[in-house]
């Protein structure tokens, strides 16, 4: 790549969307990354900083000068601006703040005191607001003289009281089809929600999602409009959450395809080391029948069956719960039906399974006593991975535990020592 | 419930919106819910049976009468009465759609012919579009003569040629902020996509999602403009392909909090069957190693903590992967270097564990055989976890199938085997 023309480059990338540009740029190395950037450092506008992923931005912010950073920077929406900050360290983050203009500044800063993940990190500074008294020509009159300080897109007006609290909303395609003369007060709709800056971004994207909302206003202790949120932002928190719960179940910490191999061993080692334990502690329960196994071999050969599907079964019923939770269906009223539902689920499962491993061990070990114990042990160890699947996680959330997180590993641990113990202490009770 | 008066309820839901009023019928029983539909069929407006989950408004349909649902749905843009439509049976759909004006029909059953979750059958048929040579000022006064037909609600204007081919898009927010005189070609943007009614859901939502969009156009095989998709519409596919996706992982064809006992076994028994073979593969494995079980029991008390090591390392690198791919973050360009780093991370956290478990067995067991045997065997089975967790999902897409679906079995297949092959296998060569 170093070979090519830095015209070249830039006419290749030309034609691009800024997306597109962070697409291609992701898929290089760290060390092409960094050629780019003393080469070209042009192409790493604001845009395209904005649209990479945060692994990638944060190599490729170290290799371009502050003053480059704060120019694009100060391209964007304030909100955009806050998530290519935030991924500089203190003493760069500084040195580029002190280059844009104080507006912009300030408005980068006190997103940035707010916690990760909030509504006041995401939200931008940049909205359309009209006083109550307002008719919609008015509105549209104010909006075509100052289009030049106008946010590159909007889709709601928020109408606001004397005290700059809003008391409505009107959706810009309704503001076109109405007539000049009409108060913005006959149109607007109450707020359906007013957004906290310290909400979580995960409830605030539940909302958008619930209420069909493409934008929201936010607004400070005292009522006052601050910021807006909309739904392009709110997409990405969608994807960001979904993503955090599904790597979580599976015992990820985080994960980015442009992880190292060290940061991928940090994020994955800890839940390995709780498997770990949770495996000896397993192992721990089949050394109590020592006695059992010497005499029998086959019962050493089944012994897996029997915690592998309670692991999954109870891996199934926590996906479900984990789900529902997260989209706010699982609720004090009917969560006794569900977990009815899923020990009856588990159960009836358990004896088809039941039924076929008997068979199975009865066709190879020609051994009735044998196919009994594993069947029993099979009812039992998927009823109570139903069981402990949805109990687990709801046991968390009360606790004021993330699910998703924690839940896997405990269900995989009742799992295998109830599917070890059912398995071993039938066998010692019926066969020795 | 049925000792409430229906004026009561009526006036309990009233200030409720359509999709806390869904959420409130949700929580009902079948039984609750029949009642209401008898008592108050009015509450069932189109907005609140848009809203509910499918599950439910299957149930709540069946109590309700066709000319009922008629103008119910007639209230809704065509995109929701095709979703609501969709879940009545060929006889009731047909009684309903007879009693619906003929352009509705019309525009339900056109999408109805397109495939479950394709662009077609998500789009509605009511947009604004305007010819190429109009100014702002003729959109607007079109807008506000023809009101009444507009939809509920739309973001971007689409510029039509004289083929009624989409020329270029304008987010609404920039008409209102342009001058009456200034020609819509001037302001007007081409589209950034072009949506074919047979493309599937997951790709237009990620789209969507990466190009930040709000509306789409979609044009029919002459690239005439016949119906837009909305980010509202793509915000719940977004959901709903990411619970699919989850699901997947844990081996859960669909669910529903709503789904009965019944439906939840048949949802999950497939993959439980599956495991049972797999995990009757592992057995097999075992089996094989007879001599040496009988004379160690050690070595069967250690057993299953390679294995469950090695499945949990894949599904993490298996996660990970599922997500890349469905992100489009792991493409030809960087997979050789991502399944480097899979492979590598496998190994790395195979060396910790390995450290960690044979000082373990070292410690219970005190034989430093035994110790370096599961030692070996945890490094080799964590690296095949790695590695697999990787490469199966991408040979699956490169086969065609689904990753998220199939991927999970075949990965704990190859640790469940390989755990026990090394570990067995190297206890025969070193120990006996």
């Amino acid at each position: 790549i170093s070979d090519l023309d830095a015209d070249l480059i830039r006419q290749l990338l030309a034609p691009l969307h800024a997306a597109d540009i962070a697409d291609v740029l992701e898929q290089l190395s760290a060390g092409q990354q960094g050629i780019l950037a003393e080469l070209t450092p042009d192409i790493f506008s604001g845009d395209v900083l904005a649209e990479m992923d945060p692994g990638t931005r944060e190599v490729v912010m170290d290799y371009l000068h502050p003053s480059h950073l704060a120019a694009a920077i100060a391209e964007l929406d304030s909100d955009d601006a806050t998530e290519v900050v935030e991924e500089l360290n203190a003493v760069r983050r500084a040195a580029v703040l002190a280059e844009i203009s104080d507006i912009n500044r300030e408005a980068v800063e006190s997103s940035l005191a707010f916690d990760d993940e909030t509504a006041g990190r995401l939200m931008q500074r940049e909205f359309v607001a009209a006083p109550d008294f307002w008719t919609i020509g008015h509105a549209i009159d104010h909006m075509r003289e100052s289009a030049d300080d106008l946010p590159d897109k909007f889709h709601d007006l928020f109408v606001v009281d004397t005290g700059f609290r809003p008391v409505g909303e009107i959706p810009v395609c309704r503001l076109l089809s109405a007539q000049r003369d009409v108060h913005l007060t006959d149109i607007m709709e109450p707020p359906r929600i007013l957004v906290k800056p310290e909400t979580d971004q995960e409830e605030v994207a539940y909302l958008f999602q619930k209420y069909h909302l493409v934008s929201a206003p936010v607004v400070d202790s005292a009522g006052r409009l601050t910021g807006m949120l909309t739904v392009e932002d709110m997409v990405d928190v969608i994807q960001d959450e979904n993503k955090e719960d599904m790597l979580a179940l599976a015992g990820v910490n985080e994960a980015d395809l442009a992880d190292t191999v060290l940061r991928s061993v940090r994020s994955r080692a800890p839940w390995l080391l709780v498997n770990l334990f949770t495996a000896i502690l397993a192992s721990g329960v089949i050394a109590l029948f020592e006695g059992a196994l010497e005499r029998i071999v086959a019962l050493a050969v089944l012994m897996p069956i029997v915690a592998s599907m309670g692991g999954n079964a109870g891996t199934q019923s926590l996906a479900v719960a984990v789900r529902a939770i997260a989209e706010r269906d699982l609720t004090a009223a009917n969560s006794m039906r569900v977990i009815w539902r899923e020990l009856a689920t588990g159960t009836i499962n358990g004896v088809i399974f039941a039924a076929l491993i008997s068979t199975v061990t009865l066709l190879w070990f020609q051994d009735w006593e044998i196919a009994a114990v594993i069947g029993i042990a099979m009812i039992v160890n998927l009823s109570l991975a139903g069981l402990s699947g949805i109990l687990i996680p709801l046991g968390l959330v009360r606790a004021g535990a993330d699910p998703a997180v924690a839940s896997s590993v405990f269900v995989t641990t009742v799992t295998d020592v109830v599917g070890f113990l059912a398995f071993l202490g039938l066998a010692t009770i019926v066969l020795l």
